[in-house]
């Protein structure tokens, strides 16, 4: 399972005031806490600050980088932004993310191919925001297309279902369940990735419903996912479903995660 | 989902003293605590005791309706036993289980047809104990088709796919919810039904590992589970998935458990 941490979110209170206060320290002990609690890739996001999205975004980059080698993921619908970031980056980084919507495709294509990042796709054009199973897989099949044809390999391509609240859409997981069941099928390689806070909008004790949803998403063959891996809660059922579906070889990291006193 | 309470087994240490003491006000505590917390059938198994099972069974089946009017499920593969306690036990019950072995089930059909009990069906014959997914969902169709044949009416079949430890069968999970799956495809009607604890048997934090895989599986369409209902995290995350599901209409279950304190 390919974890990317959430933490470094300029919606999130705490780090827009970081940003803000060019506080450094604050955004360094974020990716480091990410790091040490296991995510593979820390995302960053400066979303909130139209107009200086880019300064803020190549800010973050350099500050998560100075603590950890971890790949970084962009997350940013805005291809200047992402440029410039990907410019200081040190190694390969992942774009979140792309859509099939017309402009958004325009700027980040050119920049997936020149600097080889891997890729988070929503099921998403200009015309559609997928919300049946069948919508999902289609968009799915039509980026896929697109993205492999244009020279972008299989592995690179994370395709996000798109989650919402199931407290307005009642069938809203079980479409995602279904879905990335599919577009797991559709071509060897290809991975998905979701986002689970948008699942428990709404609704009390959301961090049970994010979790509870994480390992039904797993057990339909969701391969990567957007999270804050020091939810302690949230690990331990994302380290049980691994043990469950055969992807941890005679449970080693379970029991080692057990030992560590991060299971109880 | 329907859930069936497991702790009033003879092999649990505390039960079996209970039973060996004849302490009735033991097992109506357990009848009682089950019942509150959810439970929609209470389990009775005196298996442990050879020679006086059929005795226990009834005992315990005695003293249970004392303090409840949820229905039974007769724990047994001894068909003079569960006879027995049919006889005393007031509304409909569950046999708790037939399989394909012939013995096993030359005894139970003439009760199951008599009493119009509903029915847990291992995925078991003489020759095989199902492993693979193809194995269960082979049997599950035999015991389908005979069951049906027999004039039980479907909606009364609950196929346990069977479940063995990951910890010796790194696929076992995997196969169980392929099963789960594509049992419920068989045929509209039929229910599926698995115990849990066998899944963890071997492993560190069995409880964890228990709950996740009851959510993995419920995500496949697993609708009855034998559990322990007092288990309040076991709980929280049934309650969850049945909201996540679809299976809790405008989450109003997932939001009365929330005030009432049960979920966090």
């Amino acid at each position: 399972m390919l974890i990317i941490g959430e933490r470094i979110n300029s919606s999130r209170q705490t780090i827009n005031q970081a940003i803000k206060n060019q506080d450094a320290e604050f955004i360094r002990a974020e990716a480091r806490a990410q790091a040490k609690a296991g995510a593979h890739y820390i995302d960053i996001n400066a979303g909130s600050f139209v107009g200086q999205e880019t300064e803020y975004l190549c800010w973050l980059a350099e500050v998560v980088q100075e603590v950890t080698d971890l790949p970084l993921s962009l997350d940013s619908p805005n291809a200047d932004a992402v440029a410039a970031a990907l410019e200081i980056v040190k190694g390969p980084a992942i774009i979140n993310s792309i859509s099939l919507e017309s402009r958004r495709l325009a700027g980040m294509l050119p920049l997936i191919k020149k600097y080889k990042s891997k890729v988070v796709a929503l099921c998403q054009s200009d015309e559609v925001m997928a919300a049946t199973a069948d919508s999902k897989v289609n968009i799915a099949r039509q980026i896929i297309t697109l993205l492999t044809g244009e020279g972008v390999p299989i592995r690179d391509i994370y395709i996000d279902p798109l989650v919402y609240p199931v407290a307005t859409e009642g069938q809203s997981a079980r479409n995602v369940l279904q879905a990335i069941e599919r577009i797991m099928g559709l071509i060897p390689g290809v991975h998905t990735i979701c986002g689970l806070t948008n699942i428990s909008y709404g609704l009390p004790a959301r961090r049970l419903l994010n979790r509870t949803f994480l390992v039904a998403a797993m057990s339909h063959g969701l391969d990567a996912a957007i999270i804050d891996p020091t939810d302690r809660e949230l690990m331990a059922s994302l380290t049980a479903a691994e043990a469950l579906l055969g992807q941890d070889e005679f449970c080693a990291r379970y029991i080692k995660a057990y030992r560590e006193g991060k299971l109880t």
